[in-house]
C-alpha cells in the first residue's frame, strides 16, 4: 500500500495506526524525524515505517520508504473509515420557522431549532440539537456539529466549522455600578464570523454591546476559548485552548495565542505577534512581538529575567558572604 | 435624532453603530473620553459624535452634542433592532412532566425537558433544548437561553439570566483514595442561585456534597467559569471569564475576580476584595485587599517585587563587578 | 438517628445539613477536625455534632458522638432525598437509528439522538438531548447526563459518568501553514474512555489525528478541561478544573493535575507526579515529581526561588548600601 520494502514477518497482523507514543501492540507507526529515535525504542507498535537509510533500534516489522510521513498519511487515507456525511433535508423532529430561508441541499438534523427570518446557505449542515436564533445568517458549506447555540442576529460566513457546545452571541459581560449593585448594560450588537473559520468545542464568543464582535477569515479557534464583546480578531489567527480575551481588544492578522493566554480589554495586539502559553497581556503589543510571562514581556527579556531568577538563591548566599 | 450640530456631508449614508476601534467604513461612532483621540485618527467610522468644544482630528462627518456617550446610547436605543421576545406557552415538542407546576405566562421553548415536581415562576422563559431536572425550583421573570442543563433539586431565584451552555448542579469533584483508586463520594447537596444573578455561557457550578453551593443575589458571572462544590459566593460580586474556584471556598460580598483567577479550596476571601487577572490565591484574603500574582500577594508588594525582578539581570551584572 | 448525647434544646427545629462555613440558621453541622474551632464560632448552624470529649465554643444544640464525621455521613444517608433514577426504555421523542444496538434495560431520555451502528451496553442511561455519533460504542452501567455530544466512533468503557455539556471526539486542533493560511489536517482518529472514568461538565476531549486519544481506567476529570488530540492519559489520574493539555502528551498513572494547569504538547509526565495549580509544564517530568510555577520547576526549587524573590526589594536596598 505504501510501495515500501518490508523486513521482518510479512504476516504480522495489524489493527490500527498511531503515533509512536500512543501506539498499541497491533498498530503500525512511523518515524518521520530522527530525533524521535527514543520513542521508537519505547513504542508498543508492531510495524514501523522508516526512511530507507535510517538506522532504527526496533524489534518488529520495518517498512522502508522514501518519505515515512507521506507514506503514513497515504496509509491513513486508504484505511481510515469514510467520513460521516449528513444527507440534505429537514429531519421531521426539527423545528424550522416558516419565515426561515434555507438554501439548496441544506441538512437540518434532529431536534434543531431554526427561528424566524434565519437565512442558511447551500449545502450547510445544521447539527442535532442546534439552536439558530432569530434573523441569523449562516453561509454556504458550513458544518455545525451537535448542540450548538447561536443567539439572534449572528452572522456566519462560508465554509465555517463549529464544534459541539459552541455558543455565539451570548450577552457581553457589561454592567454599570450603581450604589454597589451591577446594572446590566444592554448588549444589542452581534457576532460576525468570517469565511473558513473553525471554532472548537464549548468556545463562547459574546455579541457586541453595540456594533459587532468580529472573527476574521481563516482564523482557527480551539476548545473552551472566551472572547469578550466587541473584540475584533484579525484574519488567519491561531487561538489555542482556554484562551481568554476581555472586551474590545483588537487582534491583528496572523497572530498566535498559545494555550491559556489571557489578554486584558481595550488592547491592540499587532500583526504576526506570538503570545506564548499562559502569558498575561496587559499592554498593547507591537507587530511581530513574541511575548511571555504574566505580566507579559518580550520573550528574550523573559528568558533573561527568568534565568536570573532561578540563580537567585545562590546569588543571595554569595551576597551574604560578600556583605 | 440626537439633537446635535452636524458639520460635513449631511447626506452621508450610514449602516451601523460601533465603538471607534471596531467600526467599519459606514458606521457612526463617538468620542466620550478625550484620551481616545488616537483612536479617532485610526477609526474607519464615517460619522463621529463628539463633545461641542473638543478639538478632533477627523475627516468625516462630526456631530456635536453635550454628552457624546449619552447621545450614542440614545441613538442605539432608537435604531437597535427590537429585542427578541418569547411568547408564553408550551411548545408542542417540549416534554413537561404532569407533576411540574408552571406559573402564569411561562414560555417553554422547543425540545425543552421539564422533569417531575419542578416549579417555575411567572413569566419565566425556558429556552430551547433546556433540561430542568427533578424537583428544581425556578423563580419568576427568569430568562434561560438555549441548551442549558439544571440537575435535580437546583434552586434559582427571580430575574436570573442564564446563558447557553450553563450547567448547574453537576456532581462536585470529590473522591476518597482507596488503595490508589478514587472512590466517588456521593454528592447529595444542591445549588442555590440568588435573585438577579446572571451566569455566562458554558459556566459550570457544581452541587454541594451535602448542603448547598450558593451564589448570592446580584452576582454576575462571565463565561466558562468553574465553581466547585459547597462554595458560597456573596452578593453583588463580579466573576470574570475562565475563573476557577475550588470546593468549599467562601467569597464575601462585592468581590471582583478578574479573568482566569484561580482560588484554592477551603479559603475565605473578604468583602470588597479585588483579585487581579490570572492571580492564584492560596491563602485567606482579608476584606478590601487587592491581590495579584501566583501565589497571590497584595498588589503593592507584587508591583515592588516585579519591578525588582525586571531589574535583576542588570543588578546581577553590577553585583558581579562589585564582587 | 446518630445515637449521640444531646445538650441544649431538644425541640430545636432543623431543616438542612451543611458544612460549618456554608451552614444556614436551621442547619445541622459537625466538627470533625479540632483545627476548625474558629469555624464553629462563626457558623450559623443551630446544631453541632462534635466528639464526646472536645471543648467547643458553641451556643446552639450540641450532639456528642464518637466519630462526628461518620455520624454526619450517616445522617446524610438517612435524610438525603433519594437519588434520581431513569427508567429503562426509549422515550418517544428520542431518535434512535434502526441499525443501533441497545443492551438490556437501556434508558434513552427525551430528544436524545443515537446514530447508525451505535452499540450501547446494558443498563446505560443516555440523557436528554444527548447526541451519540455514528458507530460509537458505549459500555454497560454508564450514566450520561443531559446535553452531551459524542462524535462518531467514540469508545466509552463501563460505568463511565459523563456530566452535562461534555464533548468527546471533536476534531483535534491541527493545521498546516500554507502561505500564511491554515489548512486543516484531517482528524480521522477517535477517543477511547476507560472503565470507571468520570468527566465533568463542559469538558472537551478531542479525537486523535489518527489513532486514539485515550483516557485510562479510573481517571477522574473535573469541569471545563481541554484535552488535545492523541493525548494518552494513564489510569487513576485526577485532573482538576480548567486544565489544558496540548496534543500528543503522555500522562502516566496516578498523576494529579491541579486546577488551571497547562501542559505543552508532545511531553511525558511520569507516574504519580503532582502538578500544582496553575503550573505551566514545558518539559518532560520524571515519575514522582511535584512541580510548580510557570515554567514549572520542582516544588522545592520553586519555594526556594519564590522566597528569595519576595525578599528581593529588601536585598536590593542592602545591595545599594553596600555598593
Amino acid at each position: 500500500m505504501v510501495r515500501g520494502e518490508l523486513s521482518g514477518n510479512p504476516d504480522q497482523v495489524v489493527t490500527g495506526l498511531a503515533g509512536l507514543r500512543e501506539a498499541m501492540p497491533h498498530d503500525v507507526s512511523f518515524l518521520a524525524n530522527p530525533k524521535y529515535q527514543a520513542a521508537v525504542k519505547a513504542t508498543r507498535a508492531c510495524v514501523l515505517i522508516a526512511a530507507r537509510d535510517l538506522q532504527v533500534d526496533f524489534d518488529g516489522v520495518v517498512i522502508r520508504v522514501d518519505n515515512p510521513s507521506e507514506a503514513f498519511a497515504e496509509l491513513v487515507r486508504q484505511v481510515a473509515p469514510p467520513p460521516i456525511t449528513f444527507r440534505p433535508g429537514i429531519h421531521p423532529t426539527a423545528v424550522v420557522a416558516s419565515t426561515a430561508r434555507l438554501g439548496k441541499d441544506v441538512s437540518v438534523q434532529p431536534h434543531a431549532v431554526i427561528e424566524d427570518r434565519v437565512v442558511i446557505g447551500d449545502r450547510t449542515v445544521i447539527g442535532a440539537g442546534n439552536y439558530i436564533g432569530h434573523e441569523s445568517r449562516v453561509g454556504s458549506d458550513c458544518l455545525f456539529y451537535a448542540n450548538i447555540s447561536l443567539r439572534e442576529r449572528t452572522n456566519v460566513g462560508d465554509r465555517v466549522i463549529l464544534h459541539s457546545g459552541v455558543v455565539l452571541g451570548a450577552d457581553g459581560f457589561g454592567y454599570e455600578e450603581v450604589g454597589g449593585t451591577h446594572k446590566k448594560i444592554p448588549q444589542v450588537g452581534s457576532v460576525e464570523i468570517g469565511d473558513d473559520v473553525e471554532i472548537g468545542a464549548n468556545t463562547a464568543i459574546d455579541r457586541g454591546r453595540f456594533g459587532r464582535t468580529r472573527i476574521g477569515k481563516g482564523t482557527k479557534i480551539d476548545n473552551l476559548v472566551q472572547i469578550g464583546h466587541n473584540c475584533v480578531i484579525g484574519d488567519h489567527c491561531i487561538i489555542c485552548g482556554l484562551v481568554g480575551i476581555a472586551g474590545s481588544t483588537i487582534i491583528g492578522n496572523h497572530v498566535t495565542l498559545a494555550g491559556q493566554v489571557g489578554i486584558a480589554g481595550h488592547l491592540t495586539i499587532g500583526d504576526k505577534s506570538i503570545i506564548m502559553a499562559q502569558a498575561g497581556v496587559t499592554k498593547d503589543v507591537p507587530p511581530g512581538s513574541i511575548m511571555l510571562g504574566a505580566p507579559a514581556v518580550p520573550h528574550k527579556e523573559f528568558k533573561r529575567v527568568n534565568a536570573a531568577i532561578q540563580r537567585l538563591p545562590e546569588i543571595l548566599a554569595k551576597f551574604h558572604d560578600l556583605k
